[in-house]
């Protein structure tokens, strides 16, 4: 689908679509029973929902490629993920809320050990407490590079980020981490003759890094890896012309929604925090992209009772979100985490798309299985805002 | 989907993977009991492992496109068939497991007859026998053209393949066959500059076979068509990092493999043979292709009952495949074969996969009318292997 032409017929309406991301949504079954978490949940809201609307399977990146959240919430937005990369770095600053601009160079960086030779005898410094990380980082903010402005925040244990503005940047840089104990850290070459000026940016900083830290052991040194500018992205408000507000408790996924230029809203920790912040600023927007973590959180830990727990309470929320009477209400995820690979899978993802103007099929149950038979078919994340904004009346025809 | 991208996520593993391809496999309802070949066929074993697996359609080429068996393999193991075209010449080669190597030229012959004038009066020279057609090709060894090697392979009846090995050589040229009677031969052209040379090479040869030949009428001849050189394909060991090894007891299947670089393993004419050698070689190799042609062999005989009766065979031997408990069983089939038709079609073809990971849909039935509602859609057959790999924990996740 291109985007150009999706803006081309995107029209005004006073419609309102919530697209509601359930992190890792999708699953498998539990070897002794036979059913996956969906299967296995009460869902009364979330099937009764489903028998109204069009169902179908997304597939975020590409058959049998298991996507990161970066990629799978681009899908989700509309953009083709492997036209689109987002580098580890920018994801890192996502993550923290880092508020980055074009042009940044962000790297990953991480804490680590060497020995009097300055080789590396452990690359994440015996996993050092998070205090421990922000007062090291407080300490790097001294060094001063000139011609480059650098920004340092702490993650979480040994790791932390690094942010370089200024003008004429390059992210296409190699990485310091050798990747094996023994080795000194390696200097950061250019991979592009315009990074040349960013490598030496780099070096100066890591050569004051080592003197700075020379006397901190465990953590007497810094890796840095995944160097990366923030792609450069149509934006989802003008693609689409929506007034586009996302709401997520974690800072990764609202720094994902900055990244495409959505308005990031003020909200609480919790999911009936972000329903409350939804209510509060129903006027305001056109569009907006409501984010529930737990589901996700449940199959990475490889809790198949959990992640049934976190998609029950899912649907006990599920009532305020309807009750709002959006034009257009879709739930569906940004990939599968099925608790039973407590990792993120390939497999497609459960959706549902639900409007006046929707059309029917034989699904009534939101699950796996079920919604493989359903109208939307098995498609491409990136195939869903489209579907919406027309469902929204808020596309134009193609052609006479 | 991009090779460069799977080849990038391909990862180790100690994972097995059969493919198992049914030659002509899918099939069309017989107008008398409405039902098709495999609607027809008592098949438990196939039954259950749909029960258990993911199914749904593969299409080889594009809707409505009918692939030959070139195409259609090369589907299978993940290549877009349009984009690597297979010449005839080349199938013609592949098909007698003919050794070619790149940079080779090759074509299909054909013995024909000619007129005192040197004009064709049949095509095919009566169709002589096989024993009549070897002979001719060893009469024909003795041409020899300086600059280029030259093969001369017999098929069947009166068919034979040529092959041009040297440095340089294009297979960008006319034919020779007018297609028509009542007329002569035509003298190759070089369709492109750099096959000036070889057009020079295989007119000297047929200049030569005329005279020799001059005596053999019906015989008396040459026709070539269809020059091709081996296409450039990325090796699909390389692509997906598995040691692959193919099992066919008939030579085109193996010169498919071969073309992609998967072992051709030793095997003997029948399946059982090939599952005595996919049972010997299983330590060897992490990825078995398994060729069955009897499904296709009664399509195209347009023999309801016989591709019924090889289904069926092909049921009793499935419980040995399983019981080497490959981490990843798919079974499909290169293209349909219906035996209403009495040729290959352009359906698109029953597949399955099976493994600890392939989710769950409500398909119980290896059937095209029951995969139709399966969890992996109606998917392009190149995306069937990114989809094996995956269940083999093979692909790394893409982005983070």
């Amino acid at each position: 689908m291109d985007l150009a032409l999706l803006h081309d017929l995107a029209q005004p309406n006073t419609t309102k679509i919530i697209l509601c991301s359930l992190d890792g949504l999708g699953g498998l079954p539990r070897p002794e029973s036979g059913k996956s978490e969906l299967e296995t949940a009460r869902l009364p809201n979330l099937h009764a929902l489903a028998a109204r609307s069009a169902c179908g399977l997304l597939r975020h990146v590409g058959p049998g490629i298991t996507p990161g959240s970066g990629p799978g919430h681009l899908g989700l937005f509309g953009y083709d993920p492997l036209q689109h990369p987002v580098g580890r770095g920018v994801l890192e600053a996502l993550g923290i809320d880092f508020p980055l601009k074009p042009g940044d160079v962000a790297a990953r960086g991480n804490f680590c050990t060497v020995d009097a030779e300055g080789r590396i005898i452990d690359r994440r410094a015996g996993r050092i407490p998070t205090d421990l990380c922000v007062k090291l980082c407080e300490k790097l903010r001294a060094i001063a590079v000139d011609g480059v402005e650098i920004a340092i925040e702490p993650v979480k244990e040994h790791r932390f980020v690094l942010v370089l503005r200024g003008q004429g940047l390059s992210g296409r840089l190699s990485e310091t981490d050798p990747q094996a104990l023994s080795k000194p850290p390696l200097p950061v070459r250019a991979l592009e003759p315009a990074a040349e000026r960013t490598a030496a940016f780099v070096n100066q900083f890591v050569a004051r890094a080592r003197v700075l830290l020379k006397d901190d052991a465990p953590a007497n040194m810094v890796l840095l890896r995944g160097f990366d500018t923030q792609p450069d992205l149509p934006l989802f408000p003008e693609i689409y012309a929506l007034r586009a507000g996302a709401i997520a408790a974690y800072p990764m996924y609202r720094g994902l929604a900055r990244l495409v230029g959505m308005d990031v809203l003020k909200t609480g920790p919790t999911f009936a925090d972000e329903i409350a912040t939804l209510r509060g600023q129903w006027t305001a927007h056109d569009f907006f992209f409501l984010h529930y973590k737990d589901t996700d959180k449940a199959g990475e830990d490889g809790d198949f009772d959990a992640k049934v727990a976190a998609l029950e309470r899912f649907d006990t929320h599920l009532p305020g979100i309807v009750a709002l009477e959006p034009d257009v209400l879709a739930v569906s995820g940004d990939h599968s985490t099925p608790s039973i690979l407590a990792a993120h899978g390939w497999q497609p993802v459960p959706a549902l798309v639900s409007s006046r103007y929707c059309g029917a099929d034989h699904t009534s149950r939101f699950t796996e299985r079920d919604c493989a038979g359903g109208a939307l078919g098995v498609m491409p994340a990136q195939e869903l805002m489209p579907v919406l904004m027309a469902n929204a009346m808020r596309l134009a025809k193609y052609g006479a």
